[in-house]
């Protein structure tokens, strides 16, 4: 169907990749967010080739890749420091024809807001209700206006208020057993290569570093990084007294030297700590002429790396399925849901049970990763990404 | 790849599409094609759903619903004029989600050619020639001139010379042991359904009428149709020396009363005939920055309605291909290739057994297919139609 307008509810990278993608086929979009300032949950993200090729089909190619970390190779160290293994990804980048993208959140998204121009956007519109009509649906803000367009997009996070109008009921989110920490750091090659994703796993634990793209005026001689910690406790787990470094200094006190030097020099003013939640597959993405997309359709653990590309992916399903459909908005809708469900189900399910391996969910499953990994050529693991990558829509 | 600069030779249904759509991302598009004046070898063509939700997705939906016939119906019948079956596409065209148009094939290629702008394109322009380098291709026409970009599209039709280049030699067409004779017709209500696609069977041959678009000076109470008759017949069978309406009365002369006016009233200067040819699945259909597209990748008899929508779903999946990744032109065709080459071999194959099976090759089946018709309802022929279409690149 052409020009239809769109209500977006959520300015995160799922809200503004699918507002860009249905603003190029003619719609007219508006997205509205409830904060009044946008600031991401997470300081980086991986996008894996899945996400960045959508992203070149979007003509963003350019853009993501002057922000991307030029990932090349990947490493895994015990805690200790023994290097496990080292692999090029090369192949995986060759098999699947694009790179990935590591890249800093807030980049992103400003990336995706120039994109789409800010005049698109309004800040400051709590989403209270929807209501539809026959040929009509109305979002309805806290400070009462409303939108009204042919179709809402419920784009608006784990936390999202559209999932409960399209499910009918609010959920529980899951909690994964385990806290994160993460932040963006400038690091020396002496700490870690620059171009690879440094990895040290043990007692259950995780520390890493992930190149993302570095800034003007960065240091001589080092390199940006996105970098985190993860750390099996209950979620109400009271932060250290004397702060994020005390805690992860302890959690990690016999890791190797790299691991220590980033603990001493995050700056935990700007780290993260974050208990980490999926929610359960839902039962349906739509409801008459609303729909999910990623958070809010599928929240998924980071294990895996495929949150925001899931959310990525998304965008370019639901433009596919409006625009090459004509019976209507809520049967695009349908076609939406019928070929994005099992596809992030399988995601969310998928990261989960790579965070119970990582995290000592069984400890005898965890000390068998640890024993792999020790054999691992990269071949498993790329073989793993690849499959993931070429699930998605552009191959 | 973004801003790549694109040869195209062939100006037909798949060429002027796969212009479009690239053009639509950003490249810079030429069009050549070896005739002076373009006239395309059948009189209509039916477009599957498939092929219409990728014009829809280029923003072509309007523009080919326009010159589109409206098909609400199916109806076979014995050549004595018994009905065998009759039924409403309504379930298919809801399961897929778009109706198909049946089309005028002068008026599908000039809608296409005003939307890509006649200064893309260049006739009278024979390609005789394809050279490349490690960056560039260049094709060079007979008259000396020459064209370089960064790909060469091969959209010459079923005696395309890029496919010589492809495949590094010459192949022949393989003959479907029948003849075909097409054309335009306006027939009222008295003679057959308006929206609907009405067959005649027997003898091993076949009399259809199918609905295009109406012309806006048409004949009160008649619509336009697209007739088809095929017979049986050696290849080199010659024309009766009266001319088409003599051996089309001779052929069909048990036949009965709508067939009879059909060819008491076609215009012999406008009927095509046309013995019917395809190709042999090609082992490759990319060679270096050389790809082929529609009829020059994969000839394919009519007996499916599948030939111009494979085409039309080869100029999206090129453009995505080449859109979406980032490793050089010649990977990015490559992909294209291992997208299309198995979908596009399934359909030229199951055209080929399906026309044996309308034309009498093993007669058993013929008359075993004449009895299942006389059963059907509708489902099995449109379950059928359903899986080619829902096989393709929007589902």
């Amino acid at each position: 169907m052409d020009h239809l307008k769109a209500i977006i509810i959520g300015a995160g990278m799922g809200g503004l990749t699918t507002a860009i993608a249905l603003r190029q086929a003619g719609y007219e979009v508006h997205v509205y967010d409830r904060v009044r300032e946008l600031r991401p949950a997470g300081a980086g993200i991986s996008l894996w080739s899945n996400a960045i090729k959508v992203l070149n089909r979007l003509g963003l190619g350019a853009k993501v890749a002057r922000i991307g970390g030029q990932l090349n190779g990947v490493s895994y160290h015990r805690h200790t420091g023994e290097k496990l293994n080292d692999f090029s990804i090369k192949p995986l980048i060759e098999q699947v024809g694009q790179r990935p993208y590591p890249v800093v959140r807030t980049e992103l998204q400003q990336m995706l807001l120039d994109t789409l121009g800010a005049d698109c956007v309004t800040l400051d519109a709590k989403c209270i209700g929807v209501e539809e009509s026959a040929d009509r649906v109305t979002a309805i803000f806290e400070d009462g206006q409303t939108a009204t367009g042919d179709l809402l997009i419920g784009a608006d996070g784990t936390h999202s208020f559209v999932r409960e109008y399209v499910l009918g009921r609010s959920l529980e989110r899951v909690y994964r057993d385990y806290i994160n920490w993460n932040g963006l750091i400038c690091l020396g090659e002496e700490v870690c290569p620059k171009d690879y994703w440094t990895l040290y796993v043990g007692q259950h634990q995780r520390a890493a570093v992930m190149p993302v793209g570095n800034l003007p005026d960065q240091p001589v001689g080092e390199s940006r990084f996105y970098f985190f910690f993860d750390v099996p406790l209950p979620a109400d787990t009271p932060t250290h007294p004397d702060g994020i470094r005390a805690e992860l200094t302890e959690f990690f006190k016999d890791w190797s030297t790299p691991v220590q030097r980033i603990i001493a020099q995050l700056d935990p003013q700007k780290t993260n700590r974050v208990p980490i939640h999926d929610v359960n597959p839902l039962e349906r993405l739509v409801r008459g002429r609303v729909a999910l997309v990623g958070d809010a359709a599928h929240s998924t653990a980071p294990d895996l790396g495929q949150g925001g590309a899931q959310a990525i992916e998304d965008a370019w399903a639901i433009a596919n399925a409006l625009l090459a459909h004509n019976l209507g908005v809520a049967d695009a809708l349908r076609r939406y849901e019928a070929q994005r469900k099992d596809r992030t189900e399988q995601v969310v399910l998928w990261a989960r049970k790579r965070g119970d391996m990582i995290h000592g969910k069984d400890p005898v499953k965890t000390q068998r990763w640890y024993d792999e990994l020790a054999q691992e050529d990269g071949s498993n693991i790329m073989n793993a990404i690849v499959k993931t990558i070429q699930a998605g829509p552009l191959g």
